[in-house]
């Protein structure tokens, strides 16, 4: 029986077996008792054990534990009595040297847990945090499901990576690797292909797919192309960053959920947005009550937060323009928020990208809870967007954008109506360079098919998954709101 | 209002607005009529239009049409009937030029799809199997999630690529792969690194990480650290093999779906990967009525397949030596299945590998329904299958371990209990060199501590996503069961 299910059946005498990971072992002299966890849960339970439980037993143990469910005397919760002459009740599973086994019972700092990333998950609060993010993943699909979308896989290794969100990994053969390093044990066909499509003359993938291969960085592209099809898609799979981020805000490796929805605007693509995270909020107060308990003690904060996002009053959206000027009015008082690098601002102006410091103060001026930032200046965001007219307050070119801004993270989302019309797809992509001398986008090509054949208005979003595991969570450093993390350095496992 | 809603809704003379694209258009002297797909569903939706629709309506364009839905007069489907007055009912919102747009309301090969992958979505067969493709991963994540397990994302980039389950892709920051060859625009702090961190000379990757990075070719190892936390835990990822395999049964990039049950065996492995099949089956059938229509029209057979795995009877479980002893005696009367690379063999020993033909004849044996082949021969296996003690028929060592084979595709899932000892572990590892010579496992260090700390038996599998796409839908060729196919020389989008 699961810890899980033991907590939830009522008393009863007939023995039953729980097998789990001992927490903690607490020997008195008449009686032993034992803090049992399996991972079904925060909970763990408490077996009652007549007598000095055998040595070997201890925190980190595997045991499977017989005995009958009891009601505790004065909580109301379970707990496994082993029989008075039961000697066998406790059986030992595996063993854990206390000497060695890194997890003792005490508080080990998250920078520890991460030096043990393959044991921590044992551990109260990241075993929490990992099952909140399995429910957290579910939800989204559910909601994205019950709004039509049906997720497709984009492609992980792509050849078109002109996006420009930021540095990327190559992908490369490691036999063809091996083969241009003039190390041993390479060669073969495929390193022979790689010399012939090197342009350079060292590797370059080019053997293996014909093409550079790169890891992605986004999959919002390749989406759009499914939208063309299917309408309504999203795609929810790992991306990444090759930048030399040493922050609590950056992975190397990270998943992404990028809706994109046809016959639809950016007013649709927020709604969208605020449906998922609700739902997610939802769904974890629904699911994981007890992992939140044992968050909210680690972290703070978090309750407040999903309490104002699960309001039902519509999150709030306010244009760049009107945010501009917020600040700007914040600055006159002296009150205004720091920029980036944290450093002390002079007044905002109109083109200015925001810090972190200020997505944070914007959603504090909307009573703690998601808000929208919407219409951005047209500089600030990549080729792709949807142009609009500006309107009376703004002061240049904007495009049809937004942020989802939320307390405690910043930007949790972000997103836009995607430029839908041909010509003035080119002339972007030509200001960014990606057209080519002949006038073709080169690997970016087929993206641009997609305006030739069957365009439509359409828009999309992406959330980054762990930002909303730590909106929820209230972890305070991204590399604990995902099983293994990678970063510069970082690459345990 | 999409297609499929309108598909359900009562006949109504208020007008509606659909949006879609066109399939095919035929123009008669008094009226024309629109074949229109949303990509909500596998139909299509008619357009009864007065009159000639104008020419810029063509296959592929996207088209807004307003008009009252009414029952077709002799099917029991719907039509949007444009009114007699309205030349404005069909908003023309993207053309397709006829003379270049690629699919042409014809019959293409799938050879050809290939070609335009950012299209091939919109046709009927490829818009079915991603609907159905996107079923099957709700329905298996729902069926893992009603076993009790918690969905973990394991790492893509991995340090530790010891399993040997074949060639990998290396992982390089762009930035120190161009400094490494020598070519302009590249440098910076990390290149820099690498150079330092290098054995080679070249670049290594070991810059950015601290070590050389992999891409996964399965999320199995990782899986077991976590299911030694959670208890019962499965990661729903893509994998890599750099193997230069050009065939209808291999992909570079494809999706795994690996659970891993603490506290259980191989048979309770078996149990769970059943009741994966069985879950994905039963909700294709319910969800997907339409588009199975149309793929078992395009590739003929998975309807019986998907019957006979539905059948509550259990899945039939045969040893690997019975299978051996039964392909002796085909083999003896002259009717033994081809062997690897489709040719004829000489009677099967004990120890060889199943070929793919032979795989498909064992299910043809056992009702061509879906059959576990347990218990394999030690050498046949990697390292980390629990050893089991040889029965009587048993020629040799043997794990417990297990195939999952199904009619069509040959093997969809392989699993086993894992070697849960340490002494026994470290003796595997030593056999297979993957432990060094100071007795250390290297980048699988912490998957020995495992073993050191509360190791418990347990058991897991891996189902191969796409070829469950190939199951359910009978798709021939890998390649058309993912959304875009990564393969030797095959790298677009």
């Amino acid at each position: 029986m699961r810890v899980v299910d033991a907590r939830v059946c009522g008393s009863s005498d007939a023995p039953v077996t729980v097998r789990g990971w001992v927490r903690s072992v607490r020997r008195q002299k008449k009686w032993s008792f034992l803090s049992l966890s399996d991972g079904s849960c925060a909970e763990t339970l408490q077996v009652v054990f007549p007598g000095r439980v055998d040595a070997s037993v201890t925190t980190g143990s595997a045991v499977a534990v017989t005995g009958s469910l009891q009601q505790h005397m004065r909580l109301p919760e379970k707990e496994l009595h082993c029989a008075e002459d039961s000697a066998s009740a406790i059986e030992l599973l595996g063993g854990a040297d206390a000497e060695t086994y890194p997890l003792q019972k005490k508080e080990h700092s998250f920078e520890f847990l991460r030096d043990v990333v393959h044991l921590r998950g044992r551990t109260a609060t990241m075993g929490s945090a990992l099952r909140v993010r399995h429910t957290l993943s579910g939800a989204v699909s559910a909601s994205l499901d019950s709004q039509g979308c049906t997720q497709v896989h984009t492609p992980i290794i792509t050849g078109s990576d002109c996006e420009g969100a930021g540095e990327t990994f190559r992908v490369l053969p490691a036999a063809e690797l091996r083969a241009s390093s003039g190390g041993g044990g390479g060669g073969g066909g495929i390193a022979a292909e790689a010399a012939d499509g090197s342009a350079a003359g060292g590797a370059t993938g080019a053997g293996f797919f014909g093409t550079e291969a790169h890891l992605t960085v986004s999959g919002q592209l390749q989406a759009e192309a499914f939208a063309a099809a299917l309408g309504r898609v999203y795609t929810f799979g790992p991306t990444f960053r090759a930048e030399n981020s040493n922050t609590a805000r950056h992975l190397a490796e990270f998943w992404m959920i990028e809706p994109e929805l046809s016959f639809a605007g950016a007013a649709e693509a927020m709604d969208s947005a605020e449906a998922v995270v609700r739902a997610a909020v939802a769904a974890a107060e629904e699911r994981n009550a007890g992992d939140l308990a044992v968050l909210d003690q680690a972290f703070g904060e978090a309750a407040a937060r999903r309490s104002a996002a699960a309001d039902p009053a519509p999150y709030a959206r306010v244009s760049y323009s009107r945010v501009v000027e917020m600040l700007q009015e914040a600055h006159a008082r002296g009150e205004a928020p720091a920029g980036k690098d944290g450093e002390a601002v002079d007044a905002v102006q109109w083109g200015d990208d925001l810090s972190s410091e200020q997505e944070k103060w914007i959603c504090a001026q909307h009573a703690d809870r998601p808000v929208f930032v919407t219409r951005f200046p047209r500089s600030l965001k990549p080729f792709y967007m949807l142009q609009a007219d500006p309107l009376e307050d703004e002061s240049g070119p904007v495009v049809e954008a937004f942020d989802l801004l939320v307390p405690g993270v910043g930007e949790l989302a972000g997103g836009s109506a995607r430029e839908h019309r041909l010509s003035n797809l080119i002339a972007a992509m030509e200001t960014h360079g990606l057209i080519d001398a002949e006038g073709k986008a080169g690997p970016l090509e087929w993206y641009v098919d997609l305006r030739r054949y069957g365009s439509t208005p359409h828009a999309g979003y992406g959330i980054g998954f762990e930002r909303l595991v730590q909106f929820v969570t209230g972890i305070k450093n991204i590399r604990e709101a995902i099983p293994v993390p990678r970063a510069p350095g970082l690459c345990l496992m």
